[in-house]
């Protein structure tokens, strides 16, 4: 059963769903999942605590179940509230929840088609972003915040060998991750392959690259490889990329922090399309 | 006694000060200081264990004090070494040390007069930036990294409401400080007075400025004061700027973290310049 809420701080502050169950097919929203039953909200303080929300316990459950889950609650930082057994049930019509619920965050990723198809209507060139084998959650989700400052139409994960997207990492983005679509790709080369014959440029940030950000073309459709700080970009990404561009430093410092390096190219993109009379954001 | 050291790995990997006590004028180094005796490595211990990079205990040391010590440095995660006295003597040659050294590293900041004179003989301008109120260690350190990266003269803190640079904010720079001259300033609003009086321009970044980065003409002494993410910038700060300038959004997301903010600006600032015949870094 899921929730799929746009403000689901309702919920916490309100102490009850609002949206009655109801599917709100938002783009790339963190969903609220409904996790009935003793086992199952254990199971998830066990091994996802950092995409539970709030857990809920009837009143009537006092015994060694109820001061487990209590006890969980404690040592993993989420709030456990004892509620009425009907007020369990009105959440968790018909499910067999033994007096236990659990809210738990969810991200919904979005359809790499999906994503190809609606960038492509941006006007002034689309803009999707890679990032490659970026296992930190902590710069994942600035880069994340700052892709959706710019606008940027996308984010392109791999499967493997990424940070996951937890509510943790959502929480790092300061909320900026609802204006962000995420697809997430088994196959990062086969999806850079598909969107090259899409008319897309790949565009590959490396510091041992000649060409600068601020000489590099950025009028057409764009996709930006970022790799991670310490391994660059992979060679399947590499192979792929048709230019390589550096943002010019003093050298006195080897490289940037990601979602600095991120914000900077973005920058420039938008730079550069607004003086050719595309758009700019925030300028009138 | 202070070992101001440029490499002071060479210790840690050597397990022995290479610079003999000498006193090395390096501006902005990370220096470390040496303390002797078992009470104040205690006192280190308690108070600032962030900045302790290694101990040393004489091996005769084999009672409760060394026991102490060696546990505090299990609990704090800083390398305790067993030594022989000679050894000891020799870093610490009179001092009454009782069998006990530390090693801890302090920063050395920058005189601003000096930091102002040094700045204002850049080609194609000066750049100076005022972190203003920063209290976010994490913060601090990545934007020292960044406005190291391209080159600023120099970064002004205030004494006050500001986080303090210690050790574990300088490996959140992952090295940078030590390109970065860092002063200090008691009074801010002073501070910006003076450099006001002596040519410089300065800029505030806030998100309701009307003039975007991309228009603002950068070719000049510039003072560049970010403030925190929560706050903006503080009044005596505000009041001071010459202009206010913003980094242009999609407006789904309000603001940039400070680092990323920083970079960017700087970027667009290296651009504008480079473009006019002045300094690129990294182009030839």
């Amino acid at each position: 059963m899921v929730f799929p809420h746009t403000a689901y701080c309702l919920l916490l502050t309100n102490g009850f769903p609002r949206c009655g169950g109801a599917t709100i097919a938002a783009q790339n929203d963190k969903k609220l999942s409904l996790i009935p039953g003793f086992h199952a909200v254990r199971e998830t303080f066990l091994k996802t605590p950092e995409n539970l929300r709030e857990v809920w316990v009837g009143v009537s459950r006092k015994g060694a179940r109820a001061e487990e889950i209590a006890r969980l609650g404690a040592e993993k930082g989420v709030p456990v509230q004892f509620k009425e057994l009907r007020e369990i049930e009105a959440v968790a019509p018909g499910a067999a929840h033994q007096g236990f619920v659990a809210f738990a965050e969810t991200f919904s990723y979005t359809d790499l088609e999906d994503l190809i198809e609606t960038s492509r209507q941006t006007p002034g060139g689309a803009i999707l972003m890679v990032a490659d084998h970026i296992t930190d959650e902590g710069n994942l989700g600035a880069l994340i915040r700052t892709a959706a400052f710019f606008g940027v139409n996308g984010l392109i994960l791999p499967k493997d060998r990424s940070a996951r997207i937890t509510g943790k990492l959502l929480k790092r983005t300061s909320g900026a991750y609802a204006s962000l679509p995420v697809a997430q790709v088994v196959n990062l080369g086969r999806t850079l392959d598909l969107l090259a014959e899409k008319g897309f440029w790949i565009i590959g940030a490396a510091g041992e690259a000649e060409e600068s950000i601020y000489h590099f073309d950025w009028d057409r459709d764009v996709v930006l490889a970022l790799g991670s700080e310490s391994k660059g970009l992979s060679h399947s990404v590499r192979d792929r990329c048709h230019a390589f561009v550096k943002i010019p430093g003093s050298g006195q410092v080897e490289s940037l922090n990601l979602s600095v390096a991120g914000g900077v190219i973005l920058s420039e993109i938008l730079r550069q399309r607004g003086s050719k009379g595309g758009r700019e954001w925030g300028i009138s």
